[in-house]
């Protein structure tokens, strides 16, 4: 076989110098008719239908990811998915995406174009138009994202609506990603499913705003585990929210890992995170196809406003903080 | 005097965890008329007159500000206002703001509180609410800032608008924030009007739009250096931009650091980044108060677009690059 010639591959991002950096992100860039001005000038121009929804998350290495764990491209389509779900879970329309980049002079540029590649593939699916950005130098790999969503004509759908009454129901993955990071933790590439859902997680786009049509009166995007998001919405809307176990399927892949471990299946979907999934409180009746009834809301009583498994309290983890010691 | 029992200022951020940062930061906010959904839900919601326009930047502690340079306020003020002066760039006015931080655990509370501080009186300068952000643990203070304005009636002003015939004019400071970062890297803390620049750029707020009222075909945030920003209008329009040098009035802080540094003063006006004053091409005729006429357009010849000083190519630096070597 002839010497292979010194790769792109082997090139660095302090070879191409930043306006190289920006080339590779927006290259092949598609554009939404809602963008009359894209990247290039001092800002981005766009449509909006209804009020504005914006949502944004910071994703540093070493925090949020690991590149030994996850692949520039799965980093790429993460980074796009957990602020996509958030404009999901407000039932509103994803429109446009800003993103900004901070990375060390010695990161390939091979690992940025993948990145971009990804960061591009998943907002294609979410609907997306990236439509301006910045780049710095940066110890560790840095990512933040806003996102711009529409809510049309209808009203968001908030955490405040749920009523005594109603249905709670999912849409998504739940304990997938847990599972699959559990796996990854000790060493494990499987099962696959789950793996790949704690490096990309699989957003129900679409499905939010579906719910928003069928009636949803309170939403929210499962990022910090199902219980402590349900707990979100019974603070803010001041109920009960009871979720029957017995309506979970556990999904094969979740059964596999806990069985490896020997814990119980229902906690990883029951408290993992990172799915963004979407639980909504819908009125009794008919569920928009997709979304499985899991609960149902009930007056808080003096206890206050809580979430309760299968009728009694829940022993177990709470969400993800940062900084806390121990 | 008594002994002083332990103060906040001792705090870290580890002390108080992520929900405590949160709370520091959005401690006192104020609302404008067009947020509908503040932070808190997974999802801001905002309206929007006209388009959208959004602007972000990342700022990262050792790359874009030194702790030891600037305070906490000073930083938390700028953040805001060199993402604003892109809003005002467009003719557009600013609406909401969203913004993540990243911070070292071993930060102290008080720096937050600071920085919080500076980034809301910005913020309501400008006429920003922050509607949202995020938070997360970082070697290396990391700020994200995404402004979103909208047009209301009127079109965006671009870079691509400016036609021969019309004036080149500017409002807002020059060479002041050059001119302090030169005082800065030697030692010196004075001129204070020019040290005071460099930490926190002196945004002409509102001008963005009475310039797209009075007419602005064309309109640029300096960040990078006057010649260097107004070439990027020249390529953009694929014009020639001459600037008479007789126009300025040399600032006596600037005049002051070129005098002590053996240095022109004119390098600091034509060159130095950072200010974040404006400059826009209007047609020949009476100029926005405030502004000031500093140039002209003329039809590219033969050598393309490009920007001259005096009628001759200036020699000089260009924008700032990270990532280049040497």
């Amino acid at each position: 076989m002839p010497r292979s010639t010194p790769s792109s591959a082997e090139q660095t991002v302090a070879d191409i110098g930043e306006f190289g950096l920006i080339a590779n992100i927006i290259r092949g860039l598609s554009r939404t008719p809602a963008v009359s001005v894209g990247p290039g000038d001092d800002s981005a121009v766009y449509l909006i239908n209804g009020s504005a929804v914006t949502s944004t998350d910071i994703l540093i290495e070493g925090v949020h990811f690991r590149r030994d764990w996850s692949s520039a491209t799965e980093i790429g389509r993460k980074s796009v998915a957990v602020n996509a779900a958030d404009i999901e879970a407000m039932g509103a329309t994803p429109v446009a995406v800003v993103m900004s980049l901070g990375v060390p002079g010695d990161l390939p540029v091979r690992w940025v174009k993948d990145f971009a590649a990804g960061f591009r593939a998943e907002a294609d699916t979410a609907g997306l138009a990236l439509v301006g950005g910045d780049t710095s130098s940066a110890r560790d790999i840095t990512i933040s994202v806003t996102v711009i969503g529409e809510t049309g004509a209808l009203e968001p759908v908030l955490r405040t609506g749920a009523t005594p009454g109603e249905v709670v129901a999912v849409c998504g993955r739940l304990g997938w990603a847990a599972a699959g990071l559990t796996a990854l933790g000790r060493g494990f590439r499987s099962p696959r499913a789950a793996v790949d859902s704690q490096r990309v997680p699989v957003v129900p786009y679409g499905e939010g705003r579906r719910a928003a049509l069928g009636g949803a009166t309170a939403m929210i995007d499962i990022s910090d585990g199902l219980l402590a998001d349900l707990n979100h919405v019974a603070q803010a809307s001041g109920v009960w929210i009871d979720v029957e176990t017995a309506a979970f399927e556990i999904p094969e892949p979740v059964a596999a890992v806990a069985s490896a471990v020997g814990k119980d299946p229902l906690d990883f979907v029951l408290t993992g995170g990172e799915d963004h999934a979407l639980a909504a409180c819908f009125p009794m009746g008919e569920l928009p196809s997709g979304w499985v009834g899991i609960g149902t809301v009930r007056e808080a009583d003096e206890s206050g406003p809580m979430v309760t498994v299968d009728g009694r309290p829940h022993e177990g983890a709470s969400g993800w903080e940062h900084f806390r010691r121990g």
